[in-house]
């Protein structure tokens, strides 16, 4: 029997003692158990970049996978924490919009609040539920505990109104959704709403400038160059060979990025 | 019989492999040992600092947990490198009063210099006694080695004077003492100390500054009010609710924090 | 029997989640390993920083470590990905020079490359072979698979050109290959190419400016003193006591080095 493996992902800062103290609280529950950091920089209270980075993650790890994600500007307020279903995946979370992107594709099969005291570290405080009530939890359900034990069953999760592209007669337009740290641009725009709208290899554009591609590698071109390629995540991106295209191209999130055919 | 835990805690920085190295080591000696990372964010050479994460982190993981803690300006000096033992967990570092804060309410049980060079890497260096000495005897630790073995008894640790809370007639001054990854003000105030202090709730004050508090979480009010409250590690906190407190307020450690009644 | 142990280095940030990605893709194959991150923090796209780092850690690590290696600028082209073998150690990366450092002390004793895509990810990507081949590729090595199952002989690694020190009468120039977290200026210098080099100790210039040492600790002298010194790797390091040379000097890799005798 392998080790049963909890991911985590948060927003306290790669640094920050915070995860290791929720790892310390999940150890003193289980000490048996593999945990894996999927990001520690998420940015201070944003659900959103959570949300997308959660969803282009959990689909890498074994079934069985138990993801712990803390972005929770809530805490100590009256949103639930939750743990939730996906495939043979389980999430543990707050009920704030943080299943928004994976919700797109995927449906969750049951959801439950973790209203069961039992599970929680005793002695909890009312501002770090990521420490006292989500990592526990997590740490009992790689023990096998069952959801239903966790509390009572939760009705559906809190939704993020998250941006989708927009197809329209020749062309179809996105938005830049997340920097990664080569700087290169990803987009909202999934490779397989490219192939079913448009025949062939559209242009690309950014900020009024055509990119080479889709290309089929970073390196398709000279040094400097900027290219539209689709990534690992099946999303496409903006990038710059051998450099950095947030900066040579001064972007952001939330920048429309145009494709036409 | 769970694997043996060891936490880290550096000055190393995070993308630092001065930290592996340390690991490597450790796992020369014993490969069945889980290693955990409390945090390599340490500022550098900052005893201080390092005092104060480690006490706001150790208690978080279960007993027998071996804690390796090195921020070491003086390495190679006739300092010398210890193991001290509290309560259930050990601490292996240099005597530099990184265990200060920890032994404001804590008593060490037995401390030992790391003088048996059976239990160092052989051909160590001058300049990592991290990788070359206390992390191999963490290690040995961590295989059932006594602390007795490990070298002479030590008479007594180093102790930083760290800045203590006054409590004056109707008020308290205390001080930040540590900022964290989302720029909540950590201050050197202990919800105790308040309790005890004073009946009711008093009114905090930062840089002439009322803030709304202390509240319970840090949602307790509108975005970018400016609050107080009691934090995970019990210590009272300056925070402005979904924002950066040390950004918006320029704050820094050292910064005079009041309590008035 | 230990869990077999994998060590990662890459370029891709400490935050990203690319590495999570990857981890998740290893322990798709096999989930009973130990995995030690060295640094994620390689520049993104220098192979050249890669080398140096990879070459400072790859010792500290026990026999039969697996590294992955992922600074891969030219993904999805026609460079090879390898398992290439250097004493007890194997090392699982791209054919692009990133083996060079270590290659000028070691020999690499068999070499393959990774055209057996039975080890393979499946449905893998063209712009995330760390995920996609070189993860799954080590994991299926620590489970017990051969190098020679893994593709075909590989003839030759590719090597960079890396700056060599200049032996010349009375003196020896050198440069600053790497400045670590610390601010520390780690030059390509080698203890014993000085020791062969010069009778008693050499001084050592910065910026035409005479440093006190070599010295045999990093606090042999006042706080501010620029010092020289051997570090941990043997190499020559220029350092400010209790300071950060780099930002102190306004040093960069590439600086001159200058040893009179």
């Amino acid at each position: 029997m392998p080790r049963p493996l909890i991911t985590l992902t948060t927003d306290f800062g790669e640094s920050s003692p915070y995860v290791a103290q929720m790892k310390g609280a999940i150890l003193s529950v289980n000490r048996d158990v593999e945990l894996v950091d999927v990001t520690h920089g998420i940015q201070p209270q944003c659900i959103r970049h959570g949300a997308i980075v959660l969803a282009d993650s959990w689909r890498c790890f074994p079934p069985e996978t138990i993801h712990l994600v803390v972005v929770d500007p809530g805490v100590g307020t009256d949103r639930a924490l939750v743990c939730a279903k996906c495939g043979e995946h389980q999430f543990v979370l707050p009920d704030n919009g943080l299943l928004s992107a994976i919700m797109q594709t995927e449906r969750i099969t049951s959801i439950f609040a973790l209203t069961n005291s039992r599970y929680h570290r005793r002695d909890g405080s009312n501002t770090f539920h990521g420490r006292d009530i989500m990592g526990p939890v997590a740490a009992h359900l790689s023990l096998g505990v069952e959801p239903d034990e966790l509390g009572r069953p939760h009705p559906e999760l809190a939704q993020l109104d998250l941006p989708q592209p927009k197809v329209e007669a020749g062309r179809l337009v996105g938005e830049v959704i997340l920097i990664d740290s080569f700087g290169n641009l990803i987009t909202n725009i999934d490779q397989s709403l490219v192939d079913a709208a448009c025949q062939g290899l559209p242009e690309v554009w950014f900020a009024e400038r055509l990119t080479q591609g889709p290309c089929t590698t970073y390196a398709a071109a000279a040094a400097g160059t900027v290219v539209s390629l689709f990534g690992s995540s099946r999303r496409l991106e903006i990038a710059v060979v051998d450099g950095n295209a947030a900066k040579v191209l001064s972007a952001s999130t939330g920048d429309e990025v145009v494709l036409r055919w």
